[in-house]
């Protein structure tokens, strides 16, 4: 499945495509590139069975023939183009990552691509030095990045306001895989599950966005880490459990926890920061919400563009304080971002992107040699 | 200002344009008929200033020809062309409702409209009229129907899982009128405290919110109610907090807060109803969540779609749970509602109408005599 | 049920006795009197069967020679002897408040009284009357206000912390009588859904509670009040259920729900104030955190002795914050106050007596009389 | 400093002292034991110096003959005397516990002593030597297994209601050691980072009650452990932050976090346990409540003795749900258990001992040496 979009308005020569096998994240990427307005689909290739292939594109409004039969052709026919798309959204499994991202990076045609960068790390390299020669440029959907008080921590922590960062305390806690839902037909958990076309587990799928959050809100770089990885699932093949531990830069020590088997937990991305002046803690399920404890003062409670709380989240956000944003509105920030980077209005430092991506690979890998090896620190 | 939309896909003949001020609610009300991608800008009339009307027209992409210099211009041109727009969204002060609406309920174009129905019961009553003798349709913007949870609730209430209602709390507080904003220049706070052009202050502004919810909600009438109404802040000219009792049908009893000076509250909507088997908890600042308690058993905390919960509320979400919808995705399913509506593929059984624009307008007066007579009881 | 205790320490010349029929509340005024070792029970009229007011003594520890058959002996034998209670614990039901009270006034006892001061004007009005002649002090155990915080509340208010008060929204919620248990033997309900030994229902049990409260924390009087009374119990006689409006001084209004009929309360006591310059909220079944909003800032999380607090709550607690105090340490020091104010080593200033007494018996006959009038307001 | 009680009313044969250096900690032991009046302070050995130890003793009405000058003088003539005491309570620091408690045990009097069982391991093995050849009974205090919603949880896993037991975590965090307080003067914080009197620093003070909590809980003992120590206090001699990996019996895994210097964290010792069939959250902070989400179907919030609970909470708790009960409650809960165990009316099955604080010492040697060498699994 892939679609193409042009954005509207002032930055009409911005345009991209986007291929994917859909599902859930598949609509969502289109809701979110919806919001801001910035991206409209005009061109797919949405099946390699030519008939479902038409019939989705046209459910899109996508043209007859921009509907491609894959998405080598896709790449070939859009930049060959005039309106040709200027970016394509690649949602698919992540084995299927490297293949259309390297070929839509060498058409000079920008890519956003879903997390983890890829299934392996071959293919991870294979993108990140497509993305080095090429000009186009590639964003990784690291959507939790896009949350308005995420942003305002990040800059809370460049500041200076927590001190010296001490302590990461991140989780990602879910529960959807407490019971084998593979062997039922499951095909979101068919997929993920499966090591070929995943690569990782709970590791790859959610750890990867609690990694990436950590790095993105303190600014330390992971120096070494010790995991050990469970498959709790009867006849699972991949890890649906990872406890790690955590060494950062200057010191900064963390634990990080991911999981697909604690009942009772939806979507429970946690990250609590401690400094040497300061902690904040924020959860994704609640995400209009932080609280800051400053140390010796009252914790308190910090909301999306809400009182005193300076521009750094206000600037990230569309509707008043006490109205929530959501998870789509956090994404749709990755797609203004980017509709800005390539119209060259943003510079788009706070989109993830490549090294992001290399970064979590690492992290997927590292943490899996720790746990075969029984649970030893290893390093970069 | 005025926007056309034409919906995509499936409904390709539907088609709507929007009128308004602008502001936060016009924003908000083109990004919830973004959103599904049901409705595209299609005309507008944007202004009384004829170049700004040009201007605005470009930035949303609506064609010269259809940048309208005035509504009724808009409401006659459009009803005239063979791809006219089929809905035109109003979202100016309330006291401009009813002169468009009618025009183009005339032209057999449908209306979405802002809360409260209209600054003055004779407005109200006109709009209601010519609603009565169009075939076209009137959706009011009461947007907290559209949360999922809230669905989930009247489902609930009307299946009798809470037996007999005895008791509804609502409550809908803010903190943004603490001080006399409207005398430093504040455009919002400016129009929504002069009488002329809200005809009421928090009463009309988000206490006809917190009344419809609780009729949503309870599918219970209001008979009577006593009011208190005050105008705290120095100057003020509208009541900025009301305190209102209500008496409803089948005995059940209700109380209803709204305020604008109650510091700490960004947009405190809150809704809590009692009957004989059972209590349902739900506050707008983190719709995702509601508490039922069952008489007798342990409190449960039902999640937007989330386990054991039945479809009710998980076939008006469009992401897993736990990860948060939040103030524009409740507003989108009005949209898409109405589009659904528009296009004969839905009943619009949930959407509120005129008959709750009405129901608001008898509360804001009937709360007004009541304050007026000094707190006395008020009957329909 | 008569109970008497001797002072510890220090204040070895204070003693007191106490009078209950028991049950729950009995339970709770023995242990709040025994955690900060201020008391000893050395007498008691513990029944008015010979035999189980022998047995249910020495179950106490108290001397057969202290155990009396009946309270006007025991005012009687006490205040003979030199050795005799300083004080007397009234914890029967409402109705035979003003036996004892007056009794143990008169022989110079002082008397730590149960809420509501008693079932009737009269008997409330004798109570005063025998106070007003008498020597020893009359303590009411309006116990909530021994909350650290809610003490903190009322500190931070009389400071002008939230500036002129315009709001007070006060509620008890419970949910123990939405079915008619006082029909199935339950003896709490029994007394307590009786005209004659209650003198109220929610009103006079809970209601005043909240009533007092509001009135502790602000320092407001209420000039007047609409009441809307309700009793929903099939057959139960006196009210379940109250919904009041209130008129303070100096402007502020309020709003007062007291209801023992909605399910998922347990003890859902709750206070929330609104001033010129910042709000205040409070609930009861976590009472260790409190939020302060000082207007155009972040809302603060205030712990109970917690960081940046000052000493207003800590004088009250006795563990570091972050060790709940709960309920029976609140209860416990208006003992220990209480022991202060008898052995002269503190002046009560915050010590609920008669005057709150009075209050909240107006409070309870205003809001019979508003509500049999038809929901009318009531003055002083 | 050393205290002697004696239980009060039916088990008047129980007799306890107590010893300790007082603080925080000694108050607490002091009231909990207090609470439920089935102690009484009769003797003590307060202080070293003979004048401070008298006044001391005559504070807590303690008779002077019974103002011992040294714990081995008091354990002599406590045993000797027909009205001695039963039991002593030790509340020193750690490298003091072992000296009295030997004693004590070896004069048959019964010890409840504070954890951790000591500073070293050698000193708790001559306290297990001498427990298993006494007569009288050891109780540690870990008091936070005296919350009736602890004795829920570990009921409800018991009885098989979350399944299969996978994974464990829990967390101990305070901030009260972010700063280097012990160099100025503060007496608890100087004893508590000294090696030589602790032992151990977060690991020891609150990682130990983490630990025990876990194990109370699950029913599961810890077969092997990973962790990485910090001291980020400048100059700080002990631990301040623990990071631990787990792995329970049964494939059961855990992740355990005790911290000091996390800014905002008061007493957030919070415990939460997944198994294949449901979960299980709580916190120490608000004691009273506890979700468990039994999977497939809606979280349920647990309230201590509250609706649908069964007994199992009920029977550890003194006033009826949504009156909270706090961290004294749940200490007096365990001093109710020891009376009960001494008078032989209870088996103190639920009571820490011995063994108890042997597992507690193997968790922090354990963790020491897994951390001195790197970071590196240690098994039993």
């Amino acid at each position: 499945q892939t679609e193409g979009r042009a954005t509207h308005g002032k930055t009409a020569q911005a345009r991209h495509g986007r291929r994917g096998r859909g599902a859930f994240i598949g609509a969502v990427h289109r809701i979110a590139s919806r919001i801001d307005d910035r991206w409209e689909v005009v061109a797919g290739a949405l099946s390699s069975d030519p008939e479902r292939a038409r019939a989705s594109a046209a459910d899109l409004g996508i043209a007859p023939d921009r509907a491609y039969a894959s998405w080598e052709e896709m790449a070939r026919a859009e930049a060959a183009r005039e309106d040709g798309i200027d970016a394509v959204a690649i949602v698919t499994p992540n084995h299927m990552h490297a293949g259309p991202a390297i070929a839509f990076l060498k058409a000079g045609i920008h890519v956003i691509c879903d997390k983890p960068l890829a299934a392996t790390s071959d293919q991870a390299d294979a993108i990140a030095a497509a993305a080095r020669e090429a000009s186009a440029r590639f964003v990784l959907t690291h959507n939790y990045t896009g949350y308005p008080l995420i942003r305002q921590a990040r800059a809370m922590i460049a500041a200076g306001e927590l001190g010296e960062i001490r302590l990461v305390q991140a989780e990602y806690a879910q529960d959807w895989l407490t019971e084998s839902v593979e062997a039922t037909g499951n095909k979101q958990a068919a997929w993920r599950t499966d090591p070929a076309q995943a690569g990782a587990g709970a590791l790859g799928d959610i750890g990867t966005h609690a990694f990436n959050l950590l790095s993105f809100v303190t600014g330390l770089r992971t120096e070494a880490l010790l995991a050990d990885l469970q498959s709790f699932g009867p006849g699972r093949r991949v890890d649906d459990n990872a406890h790690v531990l955590l060494r950062l830069e200057r010191g900064a020590r963390g634990m990080l926890w991911a999981s697909q088997v604690a009942p009772g937990n939806e979507n429970g991305l946690r990250l609590r920061v401690y400094g040497t002046k300061g902690g904040l803690e924020w959860g994704q399920e609640n995400p209009n919400v932080m609280t800051f404890a400053p140390f010796g003062e009252p914790k308190r409670i910090l909301t999306r563009g809400g009182a005193g709380l300076g521009g750094s989240s206000a600037q990230f956000t569309r509707i008043p304080p006490g109205h929530p944003e959501g998870y789509l509105e956090a994404f749709a920030t990755l797609y203004a971002d980017a509709a800005d980077l390539i119209a060259g209005t943003g510079d788009g430092a706070l989109l993830p992107g490549i090294a992001d991506g290399l970064d979590g690979m690492w992290f997927i890998s590292a943490c899996q040699r720790s746990s075969a090896a029984g649970g030893q620190w290893v390093t970069r």
